[in-house]
């Protein structure tokens, strides 16, 4: 067979993959080690067919996989790989660019560059901020914590929500500082007033946070950390892709006085994994953080940036090229319309849980994403998951406030529709 | 346009491009800033046809792409994305799978483990070793001196030679740690009588260093780290592929006692990027590095491994089925037959260089990367190696040995013929 021949082959297996994924059970139905046991213990001493690999893929791997492009995937921050991301995947392996440096692939260096222009700017970040692309919010994070330490490294404390994601501490104990997490109001905000900065180098401010998608108070923080000579990230995973949409900005204002902003595109922009957007308004500080130059990386070339100066990896993917098909491809109108339903097919299940007697909305309900229980025993509450997530049907997850078992109803998919929605909460209300 | 047609559209154009290739310019012929003057200032507001988007790719993008996939690209090392791996980035986007724990994907963390074990068989490495992917080797050596720190908290040190990678100062710079250089030999292994571990939480020993592919003595640093109580961490990022074939593992005799090794399948093993694969016989101490479990990420799922408990990221994307394919479709007759043909033209080179009056050897050559030069002045050689890669008939890249600027050509292309090998030569000599 030829690359022609597989490729085609391949492709057909993923429309149609797409075309019957909402009949499949949402959250994969095996046992630890069922996938595993099933493969051979020893990779084959002689070539097989793509063919072969293919069939595998559709007897041996599918029953292990969790679909995360099915409609009815709730659980975490639901995502979507749009089409034509998806394709550019293709293009982007096949062109196999290695971005360290300008000249390894000027078309990735500069691809990122204007993609995250693009992006900052339907977002209503300011002009001119440096932007680049990592792999998850997890280094996102790092880098800038990294930036924030060199500029003070006597301060050696991150000041962050106690709902802020644990990507904070995973960064600050790499980078050996320590956390202080500061006390959240009734909606899950951080307390400005419970704010020490004192001997911090850093706060991150969150925008949607992991359990209730809540909102930090960024322009309080923003002045707060000018004052105390602190670096001020933005953690906007999740929540920053509604910032498309303007009448979702009064959730990050002040943004322009922060300085650096994560925004997963990978989450709600339509993006597969991995694309989590930085931009800082101080790239001279993530330079001094990450920048290395050894002999075998100089070249004479006069350009502006090697975008492997400003993260911890030094190779690098051609992952612009996904953002900029998405872009493209959804336009301006097409990311705030998805935007706008997801909001919208949540607002409509936060109502019926607050018209259905014996349930009871958990928290405030900023975007997209319903926090909401059972009048019950926590026993109970998880109990109902479980046997949600076991019926296939959808999958959600949980978290806990206030002490309580929570569930979360977080939509983000492309191919969410009102009727998915609606069954996920008849699911719901027959498992009790 | 259907999903089927642009996909069929879209591996139409990567045939197209992989039989073209070797026409292409390997150098992007473009000046820094060209690209992105092609492109306008701002995303669409309405959607555009994924046509467009390849109709650019071809148009405005390619142009300023670096061939890693020509024949004739022998900067830096040298890679290949072979056509099962390049589909499989497909599919795996189709399934967009993000593994941060085990139950979001069974299928992309089993079959990333079981991925590595075939591997590390197929390279000669102790059954049992845990292993998992990160993007880079840059990240897989953050990780294991990430381990080696939660060990040894009191002991600040890394010791390596000054021929290590510069990621090993990258990683030292994020966890607080002072690199201490080893002098090298002749041969630019590092000089174990020079190694004083006093101190040191970790060493790192190069099998293929980034200039002249020199071998670190292994299990002589072994048995020094064993001693002293450092983690040795094994760079083979480069080289570890050619432990496919058993009369190269001489390179890192030894290894069994070693604490964890970095291979990346993304160089040598026709992998796309990225695919930095990172094996250890102590995971207990990466667990300890990374692991956190919020309460949002908590299952009652009773796994072995959740692997993003290992490394920094918190989500993971399905790059296993990308290295699993290359295993199967390749199988380990493939990879061998492929790894013997490099070395064997870099040995053929190697002899042209020699035989050739007016240029030198500049180093030994235990794999498939020759060091060389002009016998003339740098600038010479410069100048040399600026009208090879201008020309666009071939791509390489230089270095620095005992102070004096040398050439470097690395085969690393499954792609790359004799006939290449000979038409770089050729190229070269005409450059003078």
């Amino acid at each position: 067979m030829s690359f022609r021949d597989d490729g085609h082959a391949a492709v057909e297996w993923a429309a149609s993959y797409l075309e019957r994924v909402r009949e499949l059970p949402v959250l994969a139905q095996v046992r630890p080690g069922e996938l595993r046991s099933r493969l051979p213990p020893s990779a084959p001493d002689a070539p097989e067919p793509f063919a072969d690999v293919l069939r595998d893929l559709e007897e041996v791997v599918l029953p292990a996989v969790t679909h995360w492009q099915h409609p009815r995937f709730f659980a975490y921050f639901a995502t979507t790989a749009a089409e034509p991301a998806i394709l550019a995947e293709l293009l982007a392996a096949t062109l196999n660019q290695v971005a360290f440096i300008w000249r390894t692939s000027p078309a990735a260096t500069e691809l990122e560059q204007v993609a995250l222009a693009w992006l900052a700017e339907l977002l209503g970040l300011p002009p001119g901020w440096h932007g680049h692309v990592e792999d998850t919010a997890s280094t996102s994070t790092l880098a800038a914590l990294a930036a924030a330490r060199e500029l003070r490294p006597d301060a050696r404390a991150v000041v962050c929500s106690e709902h802020a994601h644990a990507s904070v501490d995973k960064a600050a104990r790499l980078l050996g500082l320590e956390v202080r997490k500061v006390p959240v109001d009734e909606a899950f905000r951080l307390r400005a007033d419970a704010v020490d900065l004192d001997g911090a180098c850093a706060a991150v401010a969150t925008v949607g946070t992991t359990s209730t998608t809540s909102v930090d108070p960024v322009a309080v923080l923003a002045e707060r950390c000018e004052a105390a000579g602190a670096w001020l990230h933005v953690d906007a995973a999740y929540a920053g892709a509604a910032m498309v949409c303007p009448e979702f900005r009064w959730a990050w204002e002040g943004i322009e006085r922060a300085d650096s902003v994560v925004v997963n595109a990978h989450k709600w922009l339509a993006t597969p994994m991995d694309c989590s957007c930085l931009w800082t308004r101080r790239p001279d500080a993530l330079r001094a953080a990450f920048s290395l130059v050894p002999e075998y990386l100089r070249t004479t070339d006069e350009v502006e940036v090697n975008l492997s100066d400003y993260g911890p990896a030094l190779g690098r993917r051609f992952r612009a090229l996904k953002l900029w098909a998405v872009l493209r491809c959804l336009g301006r109108e097409g990311l705030q319309a998805t935007i706008r339903e997801h909001v919208r097919l949540a607002a409509l299940f936060e109502e019926w849980v607050r018209a259905e007697p014996g349930w009871q909305v958990a928290a405030p309900r900023p975007f997209s994403v319903v926090c909401f229980r059972r009048a019950a025993s926590d026993e109970e509450n998880a109990a109902i998951l479980e046997r949600v997530n076991a019926s296939g049907e959808a999958f959600l997850s949980h978290t806990v406030l206030d002490g309580r078992y929570v569930l979360r109803l977080a939509i983000g998919s492309y191919r969410t529709t009102e009727d998915d929605v609606r069954r996920a909460w008849d699911v719901l209300r027959a498992a009790v």
